[in-house]
């Protein structure tokens, strides 16, 4: 997450606090180590720790929290997507005036390249964690100058939900988003500022109770018919990385033994992705022959970004192609 | 590749033979190496050399070569493909006797159970490369009896060409095969026949000159324009493994700078990955928003089969879903 | 059905008997007005009627239901498609000298120009419906000429089982198969064989206690989401034509009410098309803008086969794209 | 387009205005008939004849086009694209309240039940032609209240761009934005307002010269090739509708004899269908049998909007499902 918590001036500082952070709530080692944090489960909630707990959820704005507890009865979530979707609509309900001053709420993105040179060493390590410092002279001249012309057209500091961005990601929003209408800007930097919200409070909230399943579905395009017996691996690539789990389609072309992952404490937030043994299916339908296969392994790498979802993930494949989607 | 040279009656032996001439002539180091071999190129083929360097192609038939130089000029061919095409059809054009003639030339796939255990330690080792010592006692009873199965329902040996095939591959094909009817399977049988002699002919010609080509293209599919300024990584899987290259899409979705790889000393058979930077495309969109997003990188691995061929390998992408295929 | 049966040794007479057996068995009214045919349903058949009445769906090939009554009960079968399965298999497990024989059984599938041209008024009407007539000159020339080919390269007649083909799809099979080696199309002009088999079989039995159904979900790639609320028609394209039904899709992007077709009554093999209404439905989005959309109604036409069978024909569609494909 | 012009306060007759002039403007036989109009071409403008002529493209907004002249050389544009990115910038640059000015100046779409009831026959047979009289009477409660409940929210009038909008689009729009935040729907009503202008320049400016065109590439990706020699057809479905030309795919597979339209004469805004008799192409295969195939004849119905553009509209097909996309 690119973006910096107001009470440092500086981009890298608290980038630390957010990986570590981010660490301790999305690994499956850290939630054990992490467990002294004592996490509240989303029926914990009341209306005495809920405003302590999440008032730091929307950038030094607590009448998010303050508000939700008037509106709402803290204790009738059922899910921390449904206390997410409330916090919003409280923000979405607010005034014009509200919104732009939640906005102006947020540090600048970063400082000139004269303050970037007086950085620690310390810091230099912790911001090229987040890709900044390897900005070329080039690119950071790019950068200072983007984000000046972005502040100066919008009149609010450009805001960006990605956790771990690259250079690339940041000067790629800047340079898309800073031609926008000042109308168009404004509901996407909102949109930018809901989604820190949301990672942040899934950061605040023990969500092992939660819903989300994952499933996949292989559909071989060339016959029309579901591919049976297809073998699949699924790898967590986010931390704690690993072997989740290898599985065989049926004759439905669906995972034998239901979801590939159940429940939150399966179904974590981060990145994952199935590896599809495509080239072995098509070889028991004989008429498919390669060497070197058009599509042999297919990885297909995708982002779980909600604990309460399903996700289907399915791949359509030929010997000459494939589409997946985000399917329900 | 599975099969098996018929001059040794096991199945492990001639893999490492395989498996070693595959190294010398498909990675980048091996081809240095194995300059002392002095592959000739296409157009240093003569009568005088032809069936010498190729009577071997077609497993213990040199009559295909022996027929090519009365059907064709040998100085005649452009490609290793033209004269893939040529050799293959001479064989089309047989009689089905010499056909399964061709076919009971190959080498039964495996010995059984007792055979196996009689293997030395290297062989084991050797075996071990092509994943068919990992067969467990379970899968190795299948193995034989779909074997079995196969020699006795069509009369001829099990022959698959997948380099490197792995235990999946072998049983996934076997099990799939052997439900054919007879004169299905004799068509199936032949086109690996085919395959083997195309792996081992691009094994002794020096194709450097040849013209194929990798290009790319990634269109958005989310706002129906093609993706500019999209970062993609090129690497190599097969050895010599490593990245490629590192390009950046133009205003119509294609690489600045033209093909990825071109001719025949860069665009060498064997496996490629691009890498897709697509959530950073997005983040310049600004609309789309997502903390852990469904597509970030997205990895599309594909093999190149025929250094003659244009290989056109485009992304089509939305944030929630996409696309591949081999294009034109 | 361009395929002629032997009894009649010209192109265009038999095709009339067959397209009004196809209008009798597969239209609605054609149902009602056949009823004095009196056709059995699956579970009415018996080792006495059953050489009668599938006697003639292998072409003058008697021996195959002969075979069937020796080989199977002929009242354990449960759907048309377990019955065609069974038939098949007989086929599939004869010789290849019979199965030669059941290829040379068909008759020619069309008489030289000469002979054309001597055709009656009534037959010339006749060949026009399947499209024949209409071939120019040139066409016919080449048409001919290609018949010719075909028959001394691979020593059997030309089969092509497609229903009312029209003179494109005739020598578009042609010119593609006789390049063919005699092996793969010995094998393709079996399954062609098959086809028509199964055409056939569907005319002599009453398939409407068949459990086949159709369903529909629509996808909406660009936001990665069910698309709900879309509004969806289907119509009947075969006789008889017209509106089979209105939908709207449920919050999960399926149809309301479950299958748009249940059952033999309804699920009745021929030709369909959905509209799917995706400008209206992208409309409730708000940033999709088009005075002239890209998409605006997207017609999804598709063939039923199979009674039996589930087809599940989906739309993935963003405002700038969209796919389908039969999944399961 | 649903949008009424603000000088009648009623729903329908504006819209009979509306659609004669879309008449006039996109047919081809209107083209020869509204000659007398005597449309300019776009290096016809001046700074004498702009204002009159575009000073009502934005509803009651002259001001649009008064600032154009003074920002821009009139005689400098190269398109009708061009002319209307320029007008778009001027609104894009005005202020917030300027553009709320501009939303207020259109009038609201729809008067209550009770003044409905009191339009004119006319009134009711022109309000028909937009679909709008077919509302039921529980539609139009709908309808009314989810207008009331858009202007109360919103604070300006429901505006929607679509030509000859069906009541179902009307009110999927009305449901969907009305759920919006106030700033989103600010953005999404003006992005409405820039798509009615674009609308009215087509029916102001000659675009005979524009330059794009309609490009069609198909793709087996059963067999990994382009289809070759498959039959294309392409209607146009708006006025004047019919059959627009028949194409052969070439070896790459794309349209022999290039574009299929070309240039402003062909290339006229308004709904087109391409065919594509994908069996005929299939049958040549040999190996994708079908009595009713899956997929026979393919309609893919697109429209385009822009006559400036390059519209590749692309068919990536197996016998068992397809897609397409906006190219480039």
């Amino acid at each position: 997450m690119v973006y910096l918590p107001s009470f440092k001036r500086s981009c890298s500082i608290p980038l630390v606090f957010l990986l570590l952070a981010s660490l301790c709530s999305t690994t499956q080692a850290a939630k054990d180590n992490c467990s002294a944090m004592n996490k509240p489960k989303i029926n914990d909630l009341s209306s005495d720790n809920i405003v302590d707990l999440l008032g730091g959820i929307y950038e030094h704005s607590p009448w998010v929290a303050q508000e939700l507890v008037k509106a709402y009865d803290p204790t009738s979530f059922n899910s921390v997507s449904e206390l997410a979707a409330a916090m919003k609509s409280i923000v979405d309900g607010a005034s014009r005036e509200q919104k732009m001053d939640l906005l102006l709420k947020h540090p600048d993105l970063c400082q000139k390249v004269e303050q970037r040179k007086e950085l620690t060493a310390d810091s230099q390590t912790e911001q090229s964690k987040a890709g900044l410092s390897d900005l070329t002279a080039e690119e950071l001249e790019l950068f200072n100058k983007l984000n000046d012309e972005y502040k100066a057209k919008f009149g609010f500091p450009f805001i960006l939900a990605v956790r771990n961005a690259s250079k690339y990601t940041v000067l790629s929003a800047l340079a898309g988003r800073v031609k926008h209408t000042a109308e168009k800007e404004f509901v996407d930097a909102l949109a930018q500022v809901h989604k820190i919200a949301w990672m942040r409070l899934l950061d605040k909230i023990d969500y092992s109770d939660a819903q989300g399943f994952l499933t996949c579905h292989v559909l071989d395009t060339a016959n029309g018919i579901p591919a049976e017996k297809m073998r699949i691996t699924l790898h967590r690539l986010s931390e704690p990385a690993g072997l989740v789990g290898e599985f065989l389609t049926n004759d439905d072309g669906r995972l034998e033994g239901g979801p590939a992952l159940k429940g939150g404490d399966q179904f974590i937030v981060g990145e994952y992705e199935w590896t599809f043994y495509v080239a072995d299916y098509f070889a028991s339908k004989g008429t498919f022959v390669s060497g070197t296969p058009f599509l042999n392994t297919i990885p297909l790498r995708f982002g779980i970004d909600n604990p309460d979802d399903h996700y289907h993930v399915p791949l359509l494949v030929s010997p000459w192609g494939f589409s997946t989607y985000r399917g329900s």
